[in-house]
């Protein structure tokens, strides 16, 4: 297996190097043709799904697990759409910044490169094959795929599709190569290939993503949870907090931007706290209070200190009366996940404060933490959060996937006087 | 060990915490008083050096090494003045990038941050110490220092200085952070704090680099060896060749930005070579070429395979005749390192052709491989070089330290409409 997988791995590495000479045409017309076959591929791939989902069923899968894994005709067509729709997407590759003459006359710039092969490590979700894939080969990258065992056929049905597409748009069909197995003995094999690979994604839980950047030679962009707060200012408006509070934590709580915390500053506590229990109520959210809290709000279940600490991705919210905006800087550093946080404020100086004191990689300033997303914060199209800050930080589009060289341009300059 | 290693490391965090709301002023202040400090603790400096050039003697250190690790009263001033140099720096954190508007209204763009607390792990040089960290607190990061045991005196007496100069500015001493010993086990323990320490970034011989790369669970940023080439096309001005070939490869052969092969065009060998082989003999370096460069100069010793994967950091050269621009690229992708190459070519087309194919992290054309340093090319300083394309490609300026985090300024924008 490891020199299947070392084989695999070189053949996408020669690939991606092939296709970083490719300008912005060639990249489309592979895409173009990927998301044709896909739609042709329709009946093959629903097959493969049927087999997939019946074993998800024998194995007692959830419900929200099946639909995740389910495919139809009509999500199918939604992918080969996603898939031109990074056809549309401006070529990061090539792009020149930072120009500067030297003084002795060198033209120096930063040039825009592929990063060369990416892998992806994932589960369920069959829609991240084609969407990772597209991202990839746009950004001039090739993209091994290693899925979960739920979603195996279905995967191997797509990624056929998809490397038939190449081929008949005279690409090299190693740029998408699919890791044949999914026992974690290859995946410890694959990520040990740093010869090859140059980056990972592990996309799913906090197991999976932790287990891959323990066992990694390769660089892991990750992100493990995200604990994000509203800190609600003494001079907040109320309607304004009120909205960011429902948003960030109704209108999607099961995804890592989905609020898990409120701090509310005491001078503003008697105002914003009974209308925030009233609304929340409305919503069917649990709140988790301190002792501030529930002397406002006689429903608010105790929060113990592991409430400040848990991603609840559910109708929960934990709730802490600070004292002051230095105790809520305090409290999100040392219990934020360095995802998102959000002042309410109409503070002009506070505002900058903490869009200075807080470091995480989306701040937000009377904006929903909702908005910590690719496409909401105009990258175009998302291969992923980091929430470490090396490479990439925050929702990473088709830039992140991207390095930069040094170019420099003389007329036979040297760095010493030649005799 | 252990625990007090990550005693030191959480300390370090803490202090890099406090650090990343620092203005300008106060940074430089931190500096200021870190040069004065070093020149008033000349004596101790001194003393402490004293001691290490005893033991390397007696351990027997080559006389380039023990001039490495030599510190004189002038030594000492150039070490202050590099710090002085830092303050001059332009402030990398809080510039803000990509700004725009989304159709919502919302405000998108980017703050440069620090990255936290960096690791230096370095061998010989001690004024790689006060160089390192000058950059690592200009840059808003806590700076965790690990030197090698030849000069481990002479860090701790700077170290100590610097310290005294932090404090007295009223900064947190463990800004700059002293690993007290200098065995393998406490490096290995050291590689393992990522809850703490965010980049590590080695600076030594290939040894040391591949061990950190190896055993670290931080991200690494490295580079092994710099195999530069120079391709001297058939469209080359004879002249600029020479002088990129002469001064690549004799101005400093012992660094990495050296030339080590040089790869002729055919059409262009004739005139070339001969030319060359005079110029390279006045400055004694060897050649070693294939059979058709021998063709050209008899002199040439043969070049066995391993010459074009060998850096010799010494008078030496392989060379090689090439039958087309293809050729070149394709020798250049097996054997290079990603560092540095060269051509020499005055077809604009070609230019453009091998700026496109080849994604060294410096590449240029009709300028010296020399010119791959960050001062040279206008970073200001240069912390490293790396040549991997995570993160930071080629040299490394202020900037390679810092990330960018996502600021989203609203007026109650929500994802969903609240009803």
């Amino acid at each position: 297996m490891q020199e299947d997988l070392v084989k695999l791995a070189g053949d996408a590495a020669k690939a991606a190097q092939q296709l970083a000479s490719f300008d912005t045409a060639m990249k489309n017309g592979l895409l173009f043709s990927m998301a044709d076959q896909l739609l042709l591929h329709k009946k093959e791939i629903l097959k493969a799904n049927k087999i997939d989902m019946r074993s998800g069923k024998e194995k007692g899968l959830s419900p929200a697990m099946l639909d995740r894994l389910l495919l139809t005709s009509g999500r199918l067509d939604t992918m080969a759409k996603a898939i031109r729709e990074v056809i549309e997407l401006p070529d990061p590759v090539g792009k020149m910044s930072g120009m500067r003459t030297r003084p002795n006359g060198l033209q120096v710039g930063m040039m825009s490169i592929p990063l060369g092969v990416i892998a992806i490590i994932y589960e369920a979700r069959p829609n991240v094959t084609s969407d990772a894939a597209a991202l990839c080969l746009k950004s001039g990258n090739a993209v091994i795929l290693r899925g979960g065992s739920e979603a195996f056929n279905s995967n191997l049905a797509i990624i056929e599709a998809l490397r038939k597409g190449i081929n008949l748009s005279n690409g090299d069909p190693a740029l998408v190569t699919f890791v044949p197995t999914t026992d974690r003995e290859a995946m410890l094999e694959l990520l040990k290939i740093d010869k090859y690979i140059d980056l990972v994604i592990p996309r799913g839980g906090e197991g999976l993503i932790r287990f891959v950047a323990e066992n990694s030679r390769i660089p892991v962009i990750k992100h493990y949870k995200g604990i994000c707060h509203l800190y609600v200012d003494k001079d907040a408006e109320i309607d304004v907090a009120l909205r960011l509070l429902i948003d960030g934590k109704t209108s999607r709580p099961g995804v890592c931007n989905a609020l898990e915390t409120m701090l509310v500053h005491r001078e503003i506590a008697g105002q914003f706290l009974p209308a925030a229990g009233e609304a929340l109520k409305k919503k069917n959210v649990e709140i988790r209070g301190c002792a501030e809290t529930r002397a406002f709000l006689h429903d608010a279940v105790p929060a113990s200190p592991a409430d400040y600490d848990t991603e609840y991705l559910d109708l929960i919210i934990s709730s802490k009366v600070v004292g002051s905006y230095e105790e809520a800087v305090e409290h999100i550093r040392n219990h934020g996940t360095d995802h998102t946080d959000v002042i309410a404020t109409n503070n002009l100086k506070t505002s900058r404060r903490f869009i200075r004191d807080i470091n995480s990689s989306s701040v937000m300033v009377n904006a929903s933490s909702r908005f910590a997303d690719g496409g909401e914060l105009g990258l175009g199209a998302e291969i992923g959060i980091s929430t470490s800050k090396l490479h990439a930080y925050g929702p990473m589009g088709l830039e992140a996937l991207t390095s930069k060289k040094f170019v420099v341009i003389g007329e036979g300059q040297t760095r010493h006087p030649i005799d």
